[in-house]
């Protein structure tokens, strides 16, 4: 088999061209939806793709698409990540897997010609909700027609914005959203740094992701009788911070022995009426439990729901859980699974199966189409931070698999 | 035994009449110290104290003084409590004890005439920080000496006002605050609701209190590391949340099994950096722990010490506690107990004998004299709350063992 080459590089320019536009700090970058810094990141992937003679375009949402037209007219099969990032965040976060994308079709275009079937590496507008808290995934829900209409005016910035008049002043038509959405897509693969630390414990550079996991989040509340901290007999309270204390711990052992790829995290707690001197009269934690397999994981949320009643009854506590989001699993289509695992061995680069704990963009284009991830190695599976780092090599052998996938997809050997 | 008998009727009207000055909905108080209701309240005792030939002074500090004059030049018997309210709280708390120790007083010049032994009986200007947050005994502290001269300028009020100020306001020469010091008090008995339940579920209208418990509170910080909740298998995480539940559930469960009167009350959790899908990388939390007995209050600080840091350390956690605040326990003299016994007796009144969790100005007051306190059952426990009450039936109880007390220590039979 063909083994696509890709150069460090090239990777390496790409990306670091990318990681001086909205540069924070020596590492960080700060590159929020339709800024200024946006549009010369996305100037910048479009003289890539210009250069390495792809067909560049942006659509109707903000999305750019390079283009390697197909020798036959059916669908496209395409590829890409997010260009936005965190506030301040660092330099792979999507950015990596956009830039794999262009210089994969680069790669191909140039060392195999024109593919059998089109492909396209897409650069996503918007993923992170890091400008609009409620527009995360904008990019692609854009592509497969998640956006209405009043999205556009009730989508609003952290400073009031609304989405659409941002939009429009980087020249975008708000009114033909519309015209983004895609109906010819075949498949999809995104690459993307892990933002966990499985493929580092397990000193592999490359992961394939079978499934992005399912999530649920839950606001609960605990109640019980606030009372005076020196005066109330323990055994004549009911405080709900033993309740919690009891359920925290429940909760998260639950899922520690269930072990992975089964997580759930408590990571805030408002405790009212918040005296030092006072019993509590109500607890109220965040809960956030994943499982990508869909019986599991209502299995783990019944099961929670039921332990955390079954406490608060014992110990006389009111107990209420109000579902906040609830995401189904995203499973990876098998064949392109096995194409990209044929990938991986062509190139002898060792690999894991692995599920993803974060939602990523490819969930959205589920909607339209088969998918699967790629993962590359982050150190100490940090994220979302100026910190974030994966190594050339690792980035690089990550985008030599999906080229190679893509060559095994879209050429006839 | 001669019985001193206290009419019901003028206990309602007095405590009636304070309960309408600054008056927060049907059953609240606001009567912040030093303000224009707390003039007017003041006004009504010392009015009350020279109807019954009681001789009526207020000291530099602000309290207010009724004084029976003894036929011996001998030290004084007081007794009395606060006249100041939470913001609001309800009708018995501080003022009840006041109302007790005029109406004892009263009772006694008109049923046994002069005593042996002076009594005074106080009205404490300020106890409960309510106007001030750093205040907290202010009556008290000036009659033992524990008013600093700066303390008239850094204690200020929630709206910023020197307390010195504020006193002066009111016709109170803050220079002359060291003249209300004490040093000719030979016993001191205060009356207070018990704001706990433990009467309640014994049935029982009085309590005479062998100690004031002692209370430390803490800052307990717990250091993990931030990651992301979906993409870090529980295996990997240095959760702090999962240590602080079982540490709470922990310290509960071990006051609870130590039984009364050991208590303790986590009533603050914050939770950084707080997302929702975010592990946590510190939860810090208020812990309060008081025991009555000097050595075993001393053994539950170190067991939840030591608890604590074998916790962190199991789970790869980082530690801290801070000391915030350290109250040594104020044991009741064993004479005045077992005065306020026989008199309770003599009575006829059921009783028990139990610990004060919650602190007091006596606490203050047994820096210059032997103490005792007797407790007023309290409807479910509630104080600092308008909801809070007390029976008629039970506050005359509690008086008549006052006076009944003071007789038998005054008087000679």
């Amino acid at each position: 088999m063909l083994k696509i080459a890709i150069d460090e590089k090239v990777i390496e320019d790409l990306l670091m061209s990318l990681a001086k536009i909205g540069q924070v700090g020596e590492t960080g970058v700060s590159r929020m939806a339709f800024s200024e810094e946006w549009a010369t990141a996305m100037d910048i992937c479009r003289a890539f793709g210009e250069e390495a003679g792809l067909e560049m375009r942006m659509d109707a949402v903000g999305n750019l698409w390079a283009r390697l037209e197909g020798k036959s007219r059916g669908p496209v099969v395409a590829t890409g990540s997010h260009i936005d990032s965190q506030d301040p965040g660092g330099r792979y976060d999507g950015a990596l897997g956009a830039v794999a994308g262009l210089v994969s079709l680069a790669a191909l275009k140039a060392q195999v010609g024109q593919p059998d079937q089109t492909l396209e590496a897409v650069v996503f507008c918007e993923e992170e909700g890091s400008r609009f808290p409620t527009s995360g995934f904008w990019g692609s829900r854009g592509i497969v027609g998640k956006i209405a209409p009043e999205d556009l005016v009730t989508t609003r910035s952290f400073a009031g914005e609304p989405i659409g008049e941002v939009m429009a002043s980087v020249g975008l038509d708000p009114a033909r959203v519309g015209a983004a959405v895609r109906d010819d897509i075949s498949a999809f693969i995104e690459l993307h740094i892990e933002q966990g630390p499985i493929l580092e414990a397990a000193d592999l550079p490359v992961g394939l992701v079978s499934a992005i996991t399912g999530m649920g989040q839950f606001e609960v509340s605990i109640e019980g009788k606030d009372d005076h901290a020196g005066a109330f007999p323990m055994d004549l309270r009911r405080d709900p911070m033993a309740g919690f204390a009891e359920i925290a711990s429940s909760l998260i052992d639950h899922a520690h022995r269930l072990g992975r790829p089964a997580v759930t995290t408590i990571g805030q707690c408002t405790v009212e009426p918040g005296g030092t001197a006072v019993v509590p009269a109500r607890v109220t934690f965040s809960l956030d439990a994943r499982h990508p397999d869909p019986d599991a994981r209502e299995k783990l949320y019944s099961t929670q729901d039921n332990l955390m009643r079954e406490i608060c009854a014992r110990r006389g506590l009111g107990y209420t859980r109000k579902e906040l989001i609830n995401l189904a699993p995203c499973v990876s289509d098998a064949s392109l699974l096995s194409r990209m695992k044929a990938a991986a061995d062509d190139l002898e680069i060792p690999h894991l199966t692995m599920v993803s704990g974060a939602g990523h963009d490819a969930q959205q284009m589920a909607l339209i189409a088969p998918i699967a991830m790629l993962f590359v190695r982050s150190e100490g599976g940090r994220s979302h931070t100026p910190e974030e780092f994966s190594t050339l090599g690792d980035c690089c052998d990550g985008t030599r698999v999906l080229a190679q996938t893509l060559y095994r997809i879209a050429y006839t050997q």
